[in-house]
């Protein structure tokens, strides 16, 4: 197989299961994580270092980070809301962990109790912490501008906050900014201009990657928008769990089988086996019974004539 | 309003109406045909003139296409299997109709029972007839090339394949060529491919509009590639009605109301008011209760802020 142009990020193990009521027992994670991995899914985003009362279902967070490290070739992705946070998930050992800057302040406040100003300092302080550690091991610290495409409580946003906001976060020191689309409002105009404009901000390698929503339906379209303006890292959830509990009505990540399938079938490689994660969804189906799977390729099948790897 | 540079051409009363079991009262379609075009829905496909005892959801169709022209600057389009059907829709003077000619020879012979010489013969036929009417009034007569992308029976359809109808059917007579994603199976990368490569065969104006399935959930993906090689006529099914009965597990058109809103979201224009649109979904709702109907926005709702005309 050739040398895989495009990273999946698969969020669902924190994004997805943040989200939903039941909480998933951490054997199952386990499995969850073990089977994507082994489909070829290179990097997840295993949980988020938040309080366990705040949110139960993740935590079980850093055993699953301990668990994942042994998994051979994976990059191990926590999301963390604060400083305390990071210091947890650089004790366990993360590949990378992401703190979520909202660029609609009220949007800020709702999720992380915190202004720009407030998240700025924090983004400081743990860029300040990872700086002190030894370069080998070190994790790689984003920060992903939440809202970036418009919030369900501001409405539109406007593109010169997010590149202001993008701006200040890499001067506090992260090494990284994500672009997502947490309403799911953006579309692919819009994502093309954008993704250009940050990238003419902050430079062309301190954006490489977003996490889109399919809340309207245009998670691939938006997905396409954001290839062909050089985006290389797209963040996915399988089954399509996930969304924002502080953004009302939006709902829904982008599905990893049916974006896999979009980038296969147009010749990108992702180093996934097709058939193979498909497979997984097997145990999110066992798992949480209770729980909608989206997706269009799972209940469709595989085209006649495709080729999965 | 700017004057509209996307045709969004509805499809749904003729390619939604064929593929579920209910017939659609004659009154209920009359209805959502009338509220679709007060919605600024430009051109819709309002039924097939094949026989009634084969299709008998569309055994209205002469009536359907008489009322509608009753509709002030509606384009009224019809499908037609053969020469036979071509008359009946001069007859009753529709303004645009269309023959699907299936690139997969074995899809063509099992939907409309016909190889691809005798349906060539058939479109040579057709446009004489047409072109022996006097201009005022002469449908535009298109050729609509089905399973372009894939064919669920053949699987992988040559381009070669592709570009050597498009020009037999062009050389046939007919006014223009459309290509059809039957099956879902189209990506981004081979929209764009061949519908470039299909435009430098035939010519930039015979080739103006696709009709793609969203059997993979690409469907919307698959559009903004087509915008971006020129196409400017799209076909949709409100609710994402329909499919394909002769290839299997092909389901789906792309869901107007998801459609119009990403185009009006991209700064496009369609004629289209989106808060119209989303209430027409009611007449279907109401007239087909069993019937399950699609789309993403429907059940968001408008992004906070967004213009809908």
């Amino acid at each position: 197989m050739a040398e895989p142009n495009i990273l999946i990020s698969e969020v669902g193990p924190r994004d997805g299961l943040q989200n939903i009521n039941t909480i998933m027992p951490t054997a199952d994670k386990k499995r969850w994580i073990q089977a994507q991995a082994e489909a070829g899914v290179r990097e997840i985003e295993v949980g988020s270092f938040v309080p366990a009362k705040l949110m139960p279902q993740l935590a079980d967070t850093a055993e699953l980070v301990k668990f994942s490290k042994t998994i051979d070739g994976l990059s191990v992705a926590v999301l963390v809301p604060n400083l305390r946070g990071a210091k947890d998930a650089v004790a366990c050992g993360v590949d990378k962990m992401s703190i979520p800057l909202s660029v609609s302040e009220t949007h800020s406040q709702r999720n992380l109790n915190r202004t720009h100003d407030q998240m700025i300092k924090e983004i400081r302080s743990i860029a300040d912490m990872v700086r002190q550690l030894p370069v080998e091991g070190r994790p790689h610290f984003e920060v992903g501008l939440s809202t970036a495409f418009g919030c369900s409580i501001e409405g539109v946003i406007d593109e010169s906050k997010v590149l202001r906001l993008a701006e200040r976060a890499l001067e506090a020191g992260c090494d990284e900014i994500g672009l997502s689309d947490t309403t799911g409002y953006g579309n692919p105009t819009q994502v093309k201009r954008l993704v250009r404009s940050v990238k003419q901000a902050v430079g062309h390698n301190n954006l490489t990657g977003v996490h889109l929503h399919n809340t309207y339906g245009l998670g691939l379209a938006n997905t396409l928008a954001a290839l062909e303006e050089g985006i290389v890292t797209i963040d996915s959830s399988l089954g399509g769990l996930g969304g924002c509990p502080a953004a009302p009505g939006a709902s829904g990540n982008i599905v990893t089988e049916d974006l896999v399938f979009m980038l296969q079938a147009m010749g990108l490689t992702t180093g996934i086996d097709l058939s193979l994660l498909l497979r997984v969804r097997d145990i999110l189906t066992e798992a949480l019974p209770k729980e909608t799977l989206y997706g269009f390729l799972p209940n469709a099948g595989l085209p006649e004539g495709f080729v999965t790897v």
